[in-house]
């Protein structure tokens, strides 16, 4: 409209899964107005998600201007030229996400790395809340994570840090997908134990919580391994918390005993300094919450 | 004297090590004008340490005020309350140094991990200089580190970040002696070596150098263990640059290319984002060039 000056601009976030996308729209403060949903499997082509995601930030932005967009999205991505590079739970290969979306909004469009936003929108809003040093794990088909060192998210000098599945655990160790052996996902991965035990990381899960003994011995050894790792993050990082999201997350009784009493058996790291450990809070809406937020500091 | 002000008032550095105690000067904008060493062994007690750096930065300061001191001292320490824990390399318990330097001095006086100034020095005015993102590690008789997050010393919530040579490299490895299983420093310091090998760790570096087989296959095994927790660490911290400081780097020709090969071995790290791996370039001097920075940004 000719001559009308929105009183304020909005932001909006985007969480572009393997399983669905979500749209979170929030006002420039960053309070949530609308959050919508739809399966990734939907959306054929990059176009046909960017096209529905930017109609669903039309239709809910009312008379507001959108001013700033974050896709969080599965790495490999390339921030700096904004495209999506292989991600590998996606049959799309070097999508300008960032020019398609800017496009299609008029607004400035970030891309950012989905574990970063998961961290960043628990840091904010969720399990890290008050602290200024957290890590961000999410543990599910791979492991991933986001650091955030002195209130801000770190993303490392070329957008890559947080790779925490990526650590070797023991140089011996079993040859991952990526690569490298003896990874913390090459042992722990829901890929990796789906591999090892002939059933799928829920079923394995599943047998465990109904108390199936091997499947027990299995996922312990699994959190044993994610207890090293986090004393390995403790020594390097020094954090104040560790927030644990993803699916394995989800059987948490099943988990958090082994990898707390693991961070717990190291005499290295006197009790004063040891982290805590919290199950994250925001479930699959950590992403979208985080990408608002980024959406917001880089408005 | 009375009526007089002082046109600008200076900074000063302690380095506390096991070996020597160094002080450095400087103007307010950091620039060196004095540097002093003795033999640590010549003061009996930390008062005598105390007053010797007090005497030497008073004959050294000129008509000028000395505003802000930092002393650079082994771990353990207790940094809020300014405190010299147990450090493993000298015979001095619960210190309250900031206190004893304060009053002796009369400036603002801080205690930091020396681990850390010298990463800090190597930062601001050595080989990591013009980086944004850096991690130095220290590989002598035990492993150390300081971490260079965003152009800012990360110390972590409890000072105690970088603690590089206690990340866990193999689990079932040797029994560190901080308690822990499989250390880095369990398998690479220069103890461990010693150790393992029935020669102290300049023997053993002198006759990798001379061609000893045998040597050069426990030095080169050493540096892939570095190399290894170089792998983890970039997965991790995305860092630009990796400094390396320690009697073990004066031996760079020995260690730089197995540890270089190693971390180029991972096919995860793409060479886009590898970091570059420099030894130090300030010596000895690193700890007090990096105490005065640190007075200067603290002052």
């Amino acid at each position: 409209m000719k001559g009308h000056y929105p009183s304020r601009a909005m932001l909006a976030g985007i969480d572009l899964g393997g399983t669905q996308v979500r749209v979170a729209l929030a006002r420039s403060d960053g309070h949530l107005v609308a959050s919508i949903k739809t399966k990734t499997a939907m959306l054929a082509t990059p176009q046909a998600m960017v096209d529905w995601a930017a109609g669903e930030i039309d239709r809910h932005r009312g008379r507001e201007k959108v001013r700033s967009i974050t896709i969080a999205a599965p790495g490999p991505i390339d921030i700096k030229r904004g495209v999506l590079v292989n991600p590998p739970n996606l049959p799309w290969q070097n999508v300008p996400l960032v020019a398609m979306m800017g496009r299609a909004t008029g607004a400035k469009v970030q891309l950012a790395n989905d574990a970063d936003m998961a961290g960043l929108g628990e840091f904010h809003h969720g399990a890290g809340r008050g602290s200024r040093n957290m890590v961000y794990i999410t543990w599910s088909t791979g492991v991933g994570g986001g650091l955030i060192i002195d209130g801000k998210l770190h993303r490392g000098a070329h957008g890559t840090a947080g790779e925490i599945g990526h650590m070797i655990i023991d140089p011996n160790g079993p040859l991952d997908n990526c690569g490298q052996r003896g990874c913390l996902e090459a042992f722990i991965s829901g890929t990796a134990l789906a591999r090892e035990t002939g059933h799928t990381a829920a079923e394995l899960f599943a047998a465990a919580a109904a108390g199936d003994r091997q499947a027990r011995s299995v996922v312990e050894r699994a959190a044993r391994y994610m207890g090293i790792a986090l004393i390995s993050l403790t020594n390097a990082l020094d954090p104040e918390i560790f927030v644990m999201g993803g699916g394995v997350s989800r059987s948490w009784a099943l988990v958090y005993p082994t990898m707390i009493e693991t961070l717990r058996s190291s005499p290295f790291i006197k009790p004063a300094r040891r982290p805590r450990l919290r199950r994250a809070r925001l479930g699959d809406r950590a992403g979208q919450v985080g990408a608002v937020e980024w959406a917001r500091i880089n408005q």
